[in-house]
């Protein structure tokens, strides 16, 4: 169960190639590392750490969900019952927190709570992800946009930064550099989660892997739809109109929704959201001493997060 | 959640007291750490982590075992839906790995891993429980004795020896006493996994706060149906008689097998089991330098692991 949902297996043993994600929390441990001048295998049990806890959340997120599709295939849940799923995931988050605790050396510990402090907002992202979606699109009880962001920072912020810092810190790395290069995974968080509501709208399902309008369907509270009801106009009150209801959209309601969302500036306006926060994080890159070849890496890298499947 | 799933209060929040579990585990820790002449916050924060622990996997469990009742009240799963709950143990388990993280100190990142490793065994001792409820009674795919030893090991004895070596692992206590006091919690874990199958069969629901006769009814592999069916005569070919179909029990034939499981001296074996599991705990402890006192409450702990609602 834990190689298929790494993308290194079908769900009967077989073994395939080119399945798993796109990498990018491995390359930023690594980064992360090189940037400090830190040993190879400081990057390399960094990166083995966070991706055995990014695929740990995924796997329980898709339970949560109830998604039944990931990286164009069936959900571990779909594949096995949830009740397997969910042991496979504490398995590989035992797993996750077992290779970083043996590596060994004076900086272990602090490693080691870093790594579980970032699982303990990640957890608490998600809930709170879980939670908006029962909250209504407008009113009172409407979620504000200081919520969606403490929910994305720790959905996905949290984990970014520990894939940055945790080469850094298991090689005692400068205290100013290691708060850098968090406040850099954080900012690439907010980037990121931008770019992802982008795709949970308008991304191609073929790529994807996801259902199309899928976040929308679900009424789950994403940056675009947020800054489009936030926004002044008649599609912006023609939208707010459709959502208010709370009754869920069929799929005519939701290419409509979409169509509205992006007249009221909502899709731009995740996009230019995404491309502040790459631009902030590139400032704390250049902040720091750090080697420049690296952070040329990391620059690229950052490019990428925005670019991807747009 | 959490509060919740620790006894503290109710599912809507309001305090309770007194509707905790047995606190083995924390008392393992404690001792385990005193008996060492461990500082007092190491045998606190190892009882802390242990018992976070404990109540994640009670939470997972649950969850995957379908299991609606916990220590007399619904089990979190129930009480919010089975998604929050495995996000609420997700939580629990990130803050155990954290508050121990946390404690500093050179030999974190051993204690660590022993918490992370002992995890490991869980889940596989827990997937094993969950796949043998598949497989057979009777015949070439049987569960083997040694496979539901191996469980056993992993399901109950893992955490016991870690609860009981987590204090002197901080504590850099000498291995081979750690050792000792590990191999004492994994036979103490195999004499409480023993009579637990005992309760789980002729425990009175009122004090176990599970159903009369539930693991039978599931088809769960426990010790003394298995030892029933190892055993010669009328009552053990009976028994396989009325199990080897393979479908699920009602009530009227679960109370007949439990009799036949007791007239095939079943209920005896693991009593017996459970005792001599104890007594090779015992030597242990005697086997190595502890503070005498602290060992002295050991043992009297490890009788009331046996004799506890018998």
């Amino acid at each position: 169960m834990a190689s298929f949902a790494l993308g290194w297996c079908e769900a009967d043993g077989t073994p395939v190639t080119g399945g798993g994600g796109k990498g990018v929390r491995q390359a930023l441990a690594v980064l992360g590392a090189e940037a400090v001048g830190a040993a190879g295998d400081e990057g390399v049990v960094a990166a083995v750490a966070v991706e055995l806890v990014h695929t740990f959340s995924l796997t329980h997120d898709d339970v949560m969900d109830g998604d039944e599709r990931r990286r164009h295939r069936e959900s571990a849940w779909r594949a096995y019952g949830t009740g397997p799923a969910v042991l496979a995931g504490d398995a590989l988050f035992a797993l996750a927190v077992e290779t970083l605790a043996r590596h060994g050396g004076g900086h272990t510990g602090a490693a080691v709570a870093r790594l579980a402090g970032s699982l303990r907002e990640l957890v608490r992202g998600q809930a709170d992800d879980l939670l908006f979606e029962e909250r209504p699109w407008t009113g009172a009880a409407a979620v504000r946009p200081a919520e969606y962001e403490a929910m994305a920072a720790g959905k996905t912020g949290s984990l970014l930064a520990c894939a940055l810092t945790l080469g850094p810190v298991l090689a005692d790395a400068p205290p100013p550099v290691v708060e850098a290069l968090g406040e850099a995974g954080r900012q690439l968080g907010a980037a990121f989660q931008a770019v992802d509501d982008l795709l949970g709208i308008w991304g191609d399902p073929g790529t994807t892997g996801k259902p199309v309008h899928g976040d929308l369907v679900r009424g789950k509270k994403t940056f675009p739809v947020l800054a489009a009801l936030a926004a002044d106009g008649p599609a912006a009150r023609e939208l707010a109109a459709l959502l208010s209801p709370g009754i869920p959209l069929d799929a005519v309601s939701a290419r409509r929704a979409a169509g509205l969302v992006e007249a009221a500036g909502g899709r731009n306006a995740a996009l230019a959201e995404a491309r502040s926060r790459v631009a902030a994080a590139r400032e704390c890159l250049y902040g720091v001493p750090l080697a420049p070849r690296t952070v040329d890496e990391l620059v690229a890298l950052t490019g990428f997060l925005v670019d991807r499947r747009l």
